[in-house]
C-alpha cells in the first residue's frame, strides 16, 4: 500500500478501515460475539477504536506472527472460555479478514448454512487473470484454465470444532507458511468445503486504489437517501416542489423524505433511525438560521454522526431586489461560526442562497444549480469547505 | 460492471476510459503504431473519441466475437499492410488491454526488451487470493500453493512472427475458448515467454469500484504540481508566501511553481508544457479580475483543458473594513458569468475571499483556512461548484 500504518487501521472517510469492518459484522443479529486478534503494538489503537465507535460485543486477542496463528489464538479464546473473555464456544465460527469492510448478511448467512452442512463453506469468486506457473528461470511454464479455478475469498465459516481439531494438528510449516482454513479443514479434518459464490464487494482491500474505492463506495451509500425539512407555507410549496424534483434527477437512487412543518412530533428522529445521513433544511418563512440550528441540535443529541460525517444545507431565498444581495449574504455569515462548531461533531454545514426571481424561467435555473450544488456537497462530502455560503 | 456502457467506454473524469490508455501508450516516443479493434456498432464511438480528445497514431480494425480473434483481427492489419492502414510488419508488438489505463513506460520497455531475446514476454503480479479448484458438485477440491503462482496482467510483447505464426495454427477452440495469448506463443512457436515483475498499477478495470479508483487516482495525479500567479508588490510578499507554505503543508508532494509578475514573458506557456492543470492567481494589486482574465486567455490558446479539467482559482483580499464584505463580494460576483463560459472549455473556475485583518493571528487563521479551501477544490475539482465565491 506504500503507506506505514497497517492498511486495517488506513482511514476510511476519517474512521479506520477495521471499525467499518466490525460495523458490516455488528448490523447482523446473529452473530454473538466478534473476536479481533491485534498484535501487542497495536492493543491500544485498537481499544480505543472500539471505544470512540462504540463497538460492541467486541474481544481482543493478541496477534500471532503468521496468520494462521491469529487465528488459532482467536479459536483458542472462543473455546475455552477465558474468565476475561466469558465467551461461550459456538456451534458455528465464521473467518474473516479486517480488510473486507463490505461484507453483507447474505453471504455470510449462506457460508454459515453450509457450514452447518457440510462442515466447512467459504466464499469464491471468478479469477480476474489468468494464472500461470513460473519455472524457476521466471519463464512460463504453463497457465491454468481460468474456467476451471476460483478466487478463494472470505467470509469461512466451519462447524467450530472441524476447525479447531485441524489448527490442533497443524505442524509448525502449516501454521507458518499455509495461507488457507479451508484446506487445513480438509487435510487435518477430511471436510470438504462447500464452496458458496460471493458478491465483487468482498474484495480485500490491498493496494492504495483500494482505500480510494472503499471510499467512494461508502460516500455513496450513505447519499443515497437525503431528508428535505421544509419550513414552508402553501405559497411556496411550487418551488420546494420543483427543488426536490431536480434533485431526484441529479442523485440516483435518491429517496427524499420531506421532513416536518417544524421538526416536531419526533419524525426526524425516526429518519435518524434509518441512517440518513444528509439533510437539506429549506427555509422559506424565516430569513434567518433558526429552524436549520434546530435541526442541528437534534442530530447533535443523536449521535448519528459517529460513525459517517453528516451533511446539512441550509438553504434560503432572496427576493426580487428587495435586499441587495450583498446584504443578505452579510447576514448568512454567522453560518460559519455554526459551522466550525458542528464540524467538531462530524456535522458539516453549508449554506446555499438561492436567487429568486419573477421571472419563472430564471427561478427555475437558479433552482437548477441549487440542485447541482446541494447534489455536489452531498457527493463529496468535504470538509473543507463547511461553512461556507454558496450561490444559485 | 453493473452498467450498459461497454467498459472502455465509462467515463473517468468525464473522458472515457480508452482514451486514458491511449495517451498512456501514446507517451512513449518508441511506439509507433496503436491499433484498437472495435465492434462494428462501436466504430462511430470510438471514431469520435480519437478526434474530439485528439489522438494520434491509432488505426482502428473490426474486433471478433471473442478476444482472441480480436488480437488476430489486429495483427492481420500489422501483418499485410492494408493499403487503407499504412502500417509496416513491426519487429516487436505489444498486446494490451483497452481497462489498464495506468501502464507505465517503464513496464512496456522491459516486456519489449524481454521479447526481443525470448521471444515472448507478460507482465506479472503476485495473487492476492488464495486460488482454488473446485470439484463437480461446488464442493473444494483443492487449493493452489500461492507462492507458487501469479497473476498474468498486460502489457505482454512478442516478436511479431512468433505471434503472429501461433495465431495462423490456432483452431477454432483456442479462439473461441482460449484466454492466455502467452499460452499461445508456447503451444503453437515453443516459445516460453520470460515473465516480468509489473506494479500494482497495472490492474484491469473490472468493476465500478474500479473506475472509482481510477478516478481518484487521476485527480491525485494532476493535482500534484500546482502554479501559482502572483500579481503581488514586494509589501505583501510575506503574505503570499505564508499562504504558499500553507498549501505545500496540505497537498502532499505538491510542486508550487510561481509564476511571472504579469502573466508575460512565455513562462505560463512553459508551464502548461509541462502538464500543470491547477493555477491559482493571487490578486494584491488589482481588486477586480483581470489578472485571472489574462491567465484564462492563455489557458484557452493552450488546449491544455482537451485532457483533463483545469482548475483555476481566483484569489482576492479584503483589507481591513474599508469595505463591507457584502460589496466586495457583489464585486467579484462577475465570476459567475466567467465560470460559465469556461466550463464549456472544460476549465473550472473558483473564486476565493480572503480577509485580511490587521491582527496577525487572525491573518493567519485566514490564510490557513484559504489555503484548505483551495486543496478542496484542487482535490476533488467538482464542476458542481464552478464559479462560486468562497470566503476564508
Amino acid at each position: 500500500m506504500g503507506v506505514c500504518t497497517p492498511k486495517q487501521f488506513c482511514p476510511v472517510l476519517e474512521r479506520p478501515l477495521i471499525s467499518h469492518t466490525l460495523q458490516a459484522l455488528e448490523r447482523v443479529c446473529w452473530i454473538k460475539d466478534i473476536v479481533v486478534a491485534v498484535t501487542g503494538e497495536n492493543m491500544e489503537t485498537m481499544n480505543g477504536i472500539i471505544k470512540k465507535y462504540q463497538h460492541k460485543c467486541v474481544s481482543l486477542v493478541e496477534a500471532g506472527v503468521t496468520r494462521h496463528r491469529s487465528i488459532f489464538n482467536g479459536l483458542k479464546a472462543l473455546a475455552e472460555g477465558q474468565p476475561n473473555f466469558k465467551l461461550s464456544k459456538p456451534e458455528v465460527v465464521i473467518i474473516h479478514d479486517a480488510v473486507r469492510p463490505f461484507v453483507e448478511e447474505d453471504v455470510l448467512f449462506k457460508v454459515v448454512v453450509a457450514a452447518k452442512e457440510h462442515g466447512a463453506s467459504g466464499a469464491i469468486r471468478p479469477l480476474v487473470s489468468t494464472v500461470v506457473s513460473p519455472s524457476a528461470d521466471g519463464s512460463l511454464d504453463h497457465s491454468l484454465e481460468r474456467a476451471k479455478h476460483r478466487a478463494s475469498e472470505m467470509p469461512q465459516a466451519f462447524l467450530f470444532d472441524v476447525i479447531y481439531g485441524a489448527y490442533q494438528q497443524c505442524n509448525d510449516y502449516d501454521l507458518d507458511f499455509g495461507t488457507e482454513c479451508l484446506q487445513l479443514a480438509l487435510k487435518y479434518s477430511q471436510t470438504k468445503a462447500k464452496l458458496v459464490e460471493g458478491s465483487p464487494d468482498l474484495w480485500k482491500v490491498t493496494y492504495k486504489r483500494d482505500l480510494y474505492a472503499a471510499e467512494s463506495i461508502i460516500k455513496e451509500r450513505i447519499s443515497q437517501q437525503i431528508c428535505v425539512v421544509v419550513d414552508t407555507n402553501d405559497h411556496e410549496e411550487h418551488v420546494v416542489g420543483l427543488l426536490e424534483k431536480m434533485l431526484k434527477n441529479q442523485l440516483y437512487h435518491i429517496r427524499i423524505t420531506p421532513g416536518p412543518l417544524c421538526l416536531a412530533g419526533g419524525e426526524i428522529e425516526q429518519i435518524i433511525l434509518q441512517q440518513c445521513y444528509s439533510f437539506v433544511c429549506i427555509n422559506v418563512m424565516t430569513s434567518d438560521l433558526q429552524e436549520t440550528v434546530k435541526l442541528l441540535n437534534i442530530l447533535e443529541k443523536s449521535n448519528i454522526s459517529i460513525l459517517y460525517p453528516v451533511v446539512v444545507i441550509s438553504v434560503h431565498f432572496l427576493k426580487c431586489k428587495a435586499v441587495p444581495i450583498g446584504q443578505k449574504m452579510e447576514s448568512l455569515m454567522r453560518i460559519r461560526e455554526y459551522a466550525k462548531e458542528m464540524k467538531r461533531r462530524n456535522i458539516f454545514l453549508f449554506g446555499l442562497l438561492i436567487q429568486y426571481p419573477q421571472d419563472k424561467q430564471n427561478l427555475e435555473e437558479n433552482l437548477q444549480q441549487g440542485a447541482t450544488i446541494i447534489t455536489a456537497l452531498i457527493k463529496e462530502r468535504n470538509s473543507g469547505l463547511i461553512g461556507q455560503l454558496l450561490i444559485a
